[in-house]
């Protein structure tokens, strides 16, 4: 399954998307990534540093929303499994997503020493509202 | 434990959080909600029709997270346990809600049918950037 055609422009705003991850001890986190859609998969930045990171390592299940920046009453989610996580060795990753949201490249707030990683996540379901 | 003084601003403001819950099959759920905060637990609405309604029933465990409106690189996270979820019987909570994001009271959107909850979470511990 895919994103609804109708939807896949809150993947062209600057949305923000809101992960939601398993951890330890079977408990929800939530936070903030940015993200971008290729057609077929949702991918997202972080580092290995995130609680996130060690979440997926363990349990890939994942789900994300955003709210439409052009109206906050218009949302999707998408549930599905992360299929890699890959080392944005190059920062070419990062880099994109930094001329989205930014409007700069490179991305200004990569710190040496940051072990950034792109996650890929099959979609497996969607709910879209607005 | 509470929400760190500099960040219950957030609570203030319209600010767009997203819940994560856990879903039949140990699935995670992400979806925006409204919530305030009255110094001591978080509180949210929605209706019983919903997947997310199913989810806290079911397992307590939750998470929220929210950007600043004014600062999209400042965002909260507060991880907690549902303690209890109330009949909004007279809508006084939805209307609540209504009055700080929309200006409007009564709530417009509420449909005869919708059986609307309260949702209180106790905070166990918080992640705060920015």
């Amino acid at each position: 399954m895919s994103i609804p055609d109708d939807y896949v422009d809150l993947f062209d705003k600057r949305s923000f998307w809101h992960v939601a991850t398993i951890g330890p001890s079977a408990t929800p986190q939530c936070s903030p990534v940015w993200a971008s859609f290729d057609g077929n998969h949702v991918r997202f930045g972080m580092t290995r540093a995130h609680q996130k990171f060690r979440n997926i390592e363990a349990n890939p299940a994942i789900a994300l929303s955003a709210i439409d920046p052009d109206n906050s009453y218009r949302y999707l989610e998408v549930r599905g499994t992360v299929t890699s996580i890959d080392d944005d060795g190059d920062l070419a990753f990062i880099n994109s997503l930094s001329r989205k949201y930014l409007d700069q490249d490179p991305f200004p707030y990569h710190q040496p020493g940051d072990e950034r990683v792109v996650v890929t996540v099959e979609p497996t379901s969607t709910t879209a509202q607005g």
